[in-house]
């Protein structure tokens, strides 16, 4: 290194611990090890190089022969890309009304894309069937956006997984309905783990057609793809991921970093770690008087009621997310390096201000 | 690292080089460097992380202390972000119709924002006041768009460069017919140096009032930033950055980038390299018969023509673009790693390949 | 007329009489003959006529002295065009499930505008303060789209009416939260008619910021209005117009329609007529065996249940539409130009085929 | 008609004329009759009526077996549609700078559709095929929006028409690129007199895929048609028109309009008698000193200079448009009512301010 770069000290506290998203937590050693690998020389730009065409590989080998991988810069432009592949301009999108796309983007399926949402209760964050069927009325009336695709999330924001079996069930009344099936993974791995079964498992083998898949969340530094299973239900993605602003010219180093999570099971080994830190979190607080856990932990989070001032002060030491306002619901959300001992700070803490509660 | 962690062999050759673009380079080694370093532990995510902060405190210091800087993940997203934050639902954007986001974007600013551009024909792709004014008519009139915003690009995509008068005379044209001023500096760090001059004296001195600041071409991994150097001009950088997808929510490892980048001049060392080896080449084939320099290459770009069953051959062995089909014109892009030694070997095979010529 | 222009007969039978919608009668008397007036001449384009100055007087007669009024071609129109007034690139409109700009627009409001729109469940297409709050989180949030704006729709979809207190407390309670008040008056007429107040009463006097006011429903050929009621909350209403493919060239004959309308109280006379002959049709099937009325007629539609063959039959006599395909609800539209004589007619079919009933 | 509805004197002077615009005439007499033949009774909405059959009849007979007809409200809303109709979201469309949807429609395709033009420089308004290749550079690279459709205006903007020969021409060259054919025919009635044609040669038998066929200009109270003449080439047009927020429900009252201008060529009357008020003014004014006729007239448009003075006083006393302002250039737009004696009128004007001019 040059006699002009210093070596400098972190400007923040590697041992910060919280539960606020799995995002707060920093990259995995070994997709900073990728990164470092995949630099030097000049590569081509816009996917034309060697670990692009190395993670359509391992795509292929997770997803299914048909399976064509866009990288793209982040879960939101991963949705917008995929929702805008599968919809004509009169178009829309069913999807929980706790789905991602409907509540933390911001409108940007609407406002980038014009796509219409609609927006189905579900206590679960889960569809079946059913409720997919009720908000699909109207096809073949011109007055009506033509419900079109059903956007499912895996896991969901709840912090529940779908079963395969569940999956299936409304993929196939989807395609029964002349529907596409888009999969927000943003935490399939999370899922995938939970369940025990492969990504594959959980998307290609179940009918899903257009998948993000997620990585930022698994350890990544900033890496989202829009997985196409169905190269048939989609036009010209290379088109649109460009003029929704994701095309990254080195794509390289976004390409290295998905490589490296499907390599070796390191997307496995991450969301395990994850969901067992909130599997040992709920078990922890679970018989603690004045907390109450309010859905069954099924990947990585950790819904529960506390006394407010008792989370008021607990905020002050961890951060993490109040869920609800109105129900005092929290959120705690475990990460690809969250450790037992962080765990048992944490309910450590828990204990000590609900002892102190007011 | 965990014996599950194999250590891998690059996949390409970090020894290649080429004059394609300056995206095709890698990351510098001080970036890397930087990355690893603001690694570990957890930290606020979308920008409320200590290398966002200090990195709106550079900003300032290049910039001006009213500057606020928004990273975001690449070129078209600062650009759009920018323009729509310049404008309301009925304006129209004037640029040079070379510009990268009439050319390059695939329409971006249209698909994404509605933006309408004004393109205007510009031999050394540079706007002067004269071309602004006769592009800006029908102000007030509902029928026409409202031309509101002035894109100039600074290195232009013609490698051109304006001086510090040039640009204030645009400037201060655009702010008396009421309209704003972006710049679009994916290569503004080049022209910095061509010129000689500070960023904040080629922005902020001369009036301009939303910078797209280039990283990811001057060596970063990838990262840009909307610089809002007038912040009484836009509303709701946040929000606008949000839905347009650019919003990162592991922001540290953008902006550690930018800070390393605006930190200790590796902008300006990074830029005069890839500058000098463009002089260098031009110097090298100027002479040479069969070569016309077909532009004075300002910044890291050389603009030649040579026969055409010259470049075939010799884009066999380098890569790099042919800019006009028509008139045989090729782009040959220096990058931040460009060393003499690449210049010569390239200098070389133009040579050979020219006394081959048929 | 020119010996070339031949007097032709009606291709269709002026005598034909449905319950399908209020927009399948044709224009009253008074609209055709006012259409004939605003003939000759040559008149200023686009709003810089006599007929729109007058219709402008006409409406500050109705909604007050700061009325500013925007004639647009339809309904989606007017709804589009007054949302995109209210709105900002990151905000969202909350509504009823059922509103029109909900489920009816094929998601021109999406489409069009980038709307994003937040649908509320409401069995009787009415949205109260409590709904509006419930929906209108997230303010400030860069990741939520920001509730800005609540539309109602007077009357509902579902032949509902507020009365003016509901209105004004919802109107009070959208302001409070920092939100704008938007109505969809494409049956404002008939819920004045039904509760007899005032069109102000309606909407000035209740805090209503924009109003779509409908005219094609009740009697025109084809006119509707954007009348923005508080100028202080939009900007450039000619711009946002002529954007959205609303502005009219011969605008004097969208404007004498409205202004024919607003005159001699023409609206409150074919409103009434309209809710008379609904009153009417649900008092003569009220009673009957098989018929039962499923919400209570506030204006001109009757919903009702009734066997499903029966409903096949009837709809072999007389156009209408069935609302609801899984209960088997049925809606009656009554027009302005519905007589007594048509609903008696129509009573006797429903006895008829009932009687016949398998 | 009920005595609550006075015979009403009209506000304007219907003997006012002007040359600023042909949609500053009112309606064609015959048109008013049919307005008042269609009325009466109650007819389906959308579409589903008798005259709205009745003028896809008329529309193959013009415009051959394959025509269909989709009646909209104005012009802007009519280019909007048709393309939309003929782009996918990564197209663009290449037309004449001076083209109506580049200059007078304040940016409708780019902010309601997303559409990106491409214009191209044309002093006479119109574009050739060698020009339409050199704006349809870039297809199949991601980076550039895809060069789709070329959008001919007939007659243009600056008063000159396509002869057959040379649509024919264009319209090949574009098949031969991969793109479609839209043509503006606000005037297309116009250009079809001045060159003795029908309409069916300066359309589908050039290859014109869909026009947008104008009447409101050509005598119409207020309707223009998107006729699609290939249909293969399009999808859904009636969701597309439905979302552009140009479907009517009281249809069969443009339908009626169009099918009248369409029976007995009254079309052609109309065109022609304002043709023939452009050749008659023309003549008049041709050899006046101080006027200089600056394009030849080839429909029902003059563009002449005068001294800035001389257009000063005559436009306070008949309206017309300064063109532009820095030449002096006027526009004199005659209609389908402007009467030998009108043009007469004028000419003495100017004829008499020129002998007053300072």
């Amino acid at each position: 290194m040059s006699p002009t770069a210093p070596q400098r000290a972190p400007l923040h506290d590697p041992r910060a611990r919280g539960f606020a998203s799995d995002n707060q937590a920093g990259v995995h050693p070994q997709v900073l090890h990728a990164l470092a690998r995949a630099n030097g020389g000049h590569q081509g730009g816009y996917g034309a190089d060697a670990y692009t065409a190395a993670l359509g590989e391992a795509c292929r080998a997770h997803f299914g022969a048909h399976a064509q991988v866009y990288p793209v810069f982040n879960g939101t432009g991963a949705n917008v890309v995929a929702l805008d592949l599968l919809t004509e301009r009169w178009d829309a999108v069913v999807c929980a009304r706790s789905a991602h796309i409907n509540t933390d983007e911001c409108g940007a399926p609407e406002k980038l894309a014009g796509i219409k949402l609609v927006p189905v209760a579900s206590p679960d964050g889960k569809l079946t069937p059913a409720l997919l069927e009720a908000a699909a009325r109207g096809r073949g009336d011109e007055h009506h956006a033509q419900a079109r695709v059903v956007s499912l999330t895996q896991s969901t924001e709840l912090g529940t997984v779908y079963d395969v079996g569940e999956l299936a069930a409304v993929a196939a009344r989807a395609h029964s309905l002349g529907m596409s099936v888009h999969l927000d993974g943003a935490r399939l791995a999370n899922a995938a783990a939970a369940l025990g079964v492969s990504l594959g498992a959980l998307t290609t083998d179940v009918g899903v057609d257009v998948l993000s898949f997620g990585g930022t969340k698994n350890g990544l530094l900033g890496a989202e793809a829009v997985i196409v299973l169905d190269p048939k239900v989609v036009s010209r993605p290379l088109f649109v991921r460009k003029l929704t602003a994701q095309l990254a010219s080195k794509m390289r180093f976004l390409s290295v970093q998905l490589l490296t999570l499907l390599e070796d099971d390191l997307w496995l080994r991450s969301a395990r770690q994850a969901n067992e830190a909130a599997a040992l979190l709920a078990a922890a607080v679970r018989e603690m008087d004045g907390v109450s856990i309010t859905r069954e932990p099924h990947a990585n989070a950790v819904f529960a009621t506390l006394p407010p001032a008792v989370t008021a002060r607990l905020r002050d030491r961890f951060p993490f997310y109040v869920w609800d306002e109105a129900t005092g619901e929290v959120r705690w959300m475990c990460a690809f390096d969250t450790t037992a001992a962080d765990v048992t700070a944490f309910a450590a803490a828990v204990r000590e201000e609900l002892a102190g509660r007011r």
